[in-house]
């Protein structure tokens, strides 16, 4: 009996359709025919690499984050950059796992004065106000006119997609800000006033935790490698932290892809957010009609619309 | 520098705050404060355990599932009692677990007829029109108030809970179905109208991939013990299929708790979902005003609301 459970998933290589069926592309097959100019290069300096010991079969394991572009948790990611630059984290840890929530790494240290590292120069002050970007400029009239979604959303009045990130939209024009989905990268922090420098960070690991949305800066997301972080064994102490030294999963390094010599600088696109192809795509994620699917659901949430990323081989 | 992500977890047995205080209660203290009579027991015939090979380390392996109740997908948890009872399961395999989506189990060789195991007799036929339940009743009135929330949702004119499962509401009065959270268990299927047996199961480990909703039978949720099937290593081919049989994780047994010896038989209950408790956690998890946060979100999915779930151990 014949029982896979049979799913398109995005960015599976389907092959097209050819065009005389009758049937709607999925959206996988919108993806793979996406035309060239529908994908942005993501900028070296926006790309994080991150190496964590190799695991108990000896395989190397390397994850790749997109850090979020202005006007997006400037501060943090400006942070980021810097401490990337200094190798603050080489030799630190993943110190935290929770089911259905969070994996975080940092200084495991950091609350220990005594032991914990020091912070290079030149980091941010940063400030709560900044979780959420409030547009300077009013709205431009007549001649912006963009394709991009915007969807019913729960948890802000609507979402929508800027740059290639999931983004949530307030009342008032020109409020704005990112959300947690699966794979979003946040900083950790105190309690507020405390915003956190961009130190400690965390990856959502399961259901999108919305509700941290304007409460923690959303930094970026994991594009490449989000495997090595989900499957880590969970935390057995409160909030899934690692009850021993032993358990934690060390960090190799930490590096900006614009900071690696040029063979070894990983190459990105993300499919444009405001492209037709998005658009059409978005709409096969709210209406799935693959083989498989009997109702389509006529809609989907801001963050079961992942935005589309490949990796750009030498080939290419 | 004290950066943890704090944050307060359902269920995370935190202590209830002195009636003087200000501060309204976090969602774990409400649970934690509950009633007894709030908390209503799962029937053993409701409950699977299912046991995996230890891990590396030699660590035993249990997972918990909670069968769906009635009136939602009779068919299919009547034919999973009568796999655990013929001990089909046992010594098969988890043969897929794709990342941000499912884990998958049942028999590798399905899809071989000369290899395939042999179904046990009594199974009942299955059909694609129950995955909606549709009450041959008309609606009380007058006489039936309940206080379970009813909450917006994206896939659905309205979702709720009934018996404690997340449930979405249709248009009309009667129509429902129960829908695909983290940790739900559904029924792998080969294409309509084929509808599965119910031999072919899988969890869900990501953002809730709600498209799935009526287009599969949901039969229960994981419990307890999640993390040692979220946590298996992704497996490589399309849709997250393992490369080798080596990769699989063996099915050591899959037992129905009410067949098990009365020593060993978990006992597990659930927060009424109709209790005034459960609509105050709710609207705590929708409005979270712990130390931690700034801005409530002023709303939350319905898989963003999971229902408490407590073991009852032997000194309860």
């Amino acid at each position: 009996m014949k029982s896979k459970l049979v799913l398109a998933a995005a960015l599976l290589a389907a092959p097209a359709l050819a065009a005389d069926t009758a049937k709607p592309p999925t959206p996988g097959e919108i993806v793979a025919t996406a035309p060239a100019g529908d994908w942005i290069a993501i900028p070296a300096n926006d790309l994080l690499v991150m190496t964590l010991a190799p695991d108990a079969a000896g395989k190397a394991r390397a994850i790749v984050i997109q850090l979020i572009p202005k006007p997006y948790s400037s501060a943090w990611t400006a942070n980021i950059r810097t401490l990337a630059s200094a190798r603050w984290w080489d030799g630190l840890a993943v110190v935290r796992s929770q089911d259905n929530y969070v994996v975080q790494w940092g200084d495991p240290d950091a609350e220990d004065k005594a032991k914990a590292r020091a912070l290079p120069a030149g980091l941010m002050a940063t400030t709560e106000s900044d979780y959420v970007y409030r547009s300077r400029f009013g709205p431009k009239h007549g001649f912006e006119i963009k394709r991009t979604p915007v969807l019913k959303d729960l948890y802000a009045p609507h979402a929508s997609f800027e740059a290639g990130f999931p983004i949530a939209k307030g009342e008032q024009w020109g409020v704005s800000w990112p959300v947690h989905c699966y794979g979003a990268v946040g900083v950790g922090r105190n309690l507020s006033p405390d915003a956190g420098t961009g130190a400690e960070l965390y990856t959502v690991i399961g259901h999108a935790p919305r509700h941290l949305d304007r409460n923690i800066a959303v930094v970026g997301r994991v594009i490449e490698g989000i495997e090595h972080l989900s499957t880590l064994p969970r935390g057995t102490e409160a909030l899934g932290f690692y009850a021993t030294p032993a358990e934690r999963t060390r960090i190799v390094s930490i590096r900006l892809a614009s900071e690696l010599p040029a063979a070894e600088q990983p190459k990105f696109e993300y499919l444009s957010t405001d492209s037709e192809t998005f658009a059409r795509y978005a709409n096969a994620r709210a209406n799935r009609q693959d083989d498989f699917f009997i109702v389509p659901a006529g809609g989907a949430d801001v963050c079961n619309i992942p935005v589309p990323v490949r990796r750009v081989t030498a080939d290419k």
